[in-house]
């Protein structure tokens, strides 16, 4: 059989008790190293689990995933990934091989950022379509979330937006001489996310997205206890804040739409950065009466 | 401190391991009665985590929760809540209240079907707002949910369209006498739900929804294992299998939009009642270029 078990968002603890029974019986436990993205380190995952992990990257997985499905079919093999398998990153190569390959799966879920976002306290079901947004180079600025976020607005409806992260990139020396070294992974920070947002909407004009009357709420290590961070206000305000106001990464940006319920200005009014105006862009730019 | 927790999606086994935790060292935990979705009793429960499980129906979750939050500000009490607690069903209010009192709280995250219908093999990208559809009466026939599909499909995406449920139902005669007796729990299945779709498309005539060319995925007990069901087909083919053929209640569907990738089509085929027309709708009407 051919697990593939979600992590969770936070450590070691967010496994389900059947995921951490599957990987205690599995003859070899892979760890996808996206997974340098959770609180913990591999070590302690490893202490945890009772069990050596073997790291997979994301390559390893999509492209040479045979080998992490070698002899799945008498052995019990897991693949473990941040999240949920089929969630915001999916896993469903490594599942049509293995089922080419015929071999059992079984997919172990957990919470993904694409529902415990919902710990900003915004109704799930006026979500729109999910969007990624990219690091921007001086020569390359992809910006079709815009016309997404812009769906969904026009609609009145919330869009999550997913920041980048670079792994396993090589500086242009070490990739010209063919040295497999590889840089610290990048997260892309609440305040750069929001800057590159309002480029492309000086860039397009379509009244979308404004600095100072479009509310936005950060959020990082959702269910990670004291670690978690949840960050609401403007654009503008968010841009201003130093970067470790939102906590470690990953970050998630919500961009909040205009069908917003006034029990979900007040459960986020708490996280504001300026509780006023918070109050106020709600009030009277959202239309939601307040108290 | 009062703990929300989820439980995921199948059985007393989807908690997870810090869930378990809280569970374990909680004075007090309720049991939310929505609970009886779950593939197992109350009993099993109990006998899993070594609690006694007091239960609480969405009423005192709601409208009485100073009951549950009593003395939370000394003691540690939880509620356990079916998938996410923040999920498809939100519960701010009873985090709201806490607030209020000066509670501290934590939301333990897990799996909810806005997530998990990943096993769709459908990418949660693509997914547009999520919609609710209640039981249809002779004279009650509340077609919200049209609008949001429509505006979900004119974009091409995917609607994840949640079931009714009827828990704690009185028949007219209970009802009129004052008595306390409530009818069994009542599950919306597939076919009905695909019925009461068509009849409103009849009715609007917006062709957003087409029996023969609209297709569709119904998903149940999602990462149950053996119990879990998954059934794709045009909605005529849904509307026509017989209702044992989708698994156990609670059962989700998706419509699916045209914004359709050949991997999602080829990840559903082996689901298809049949492969042959999920294939050429696939192509011929969603433009899905297939090998």
């Amino acid at each position: 059989m051919f697990y593939i078990i979600g992590l969770g968002l936070s450590d070691e603890k967010d496994i389900t008790v059947r995921g951490l029974d599957a990987v205690k019986g599995a003859a070899r436990v892979y760890l996808e190293a996206y997974t340098s993205i959770l609180m913990v380190s591999k070590d302690r995952l490893e202490a945890f689990y009772d069990r050596p992990l073997i790291l997979a990257d994301r390559d390893m997985v999509e492209t040479q995933s045979d080998e992490i499905l070698h002899q799945a079919d008498e052995l019990d093999v897991a693949l473990l990934v941040v999240g949920d398998p089929l969630g915001a990153t999916t896993h469903t190569d490594i599942l049509l091989r293995a089922r080419t390959l015929g071999i059992p799966t079984r997919v172990i879920h957990n919470a993904s950022i694409i529902n415990a976002i919902g710990a900003a306290g915004l109704q799930l079901y006026n979500f729109g379509q999910t969007v990624s947004l990219v690091f921007f180079t001086d020569t390359w600025k992809p910006d079709s979330f815009y016309d997404r976020i812009k769906e969904n607005a026009d609609l009145g409806l919330h869009t999550l937006v997913l920041l980048d992260i670079k792994v396993k990139e090589q500086t242009d020396e070490n990739l010209a001489r063919g040295r497999k070294i590889y840089e610290p992974p990048r997260y892309m920070s609440i305040p750069l996310a929001v800057t590159q947002l309002l480029e492309i909407e000086a860039l397009r004009q379509a009244g979308t997205l404004s600095a100072d009357t479009t509310l936005a709420i950060a959020l990082s290590r959702v269910g990670g206890g004291d670690a978690e961070r949840i960050v609401a206000g403007t654009l503008a305000e968010l841009a201003a804040q130093p970067v470790d106001a939102f906590g470690d990464p990953l970050h998630s940006l919500v961009i909040v739409g205009k069908r917003l319920h006034h029990l979900e200005v007040e459960y986020a009014e708490p996280f504001a950065v300026d509780r006023d105006r918070w109050r106020t862009v709600a009030s009277s730019v959202y239309g939601c009466a307040l108290d």
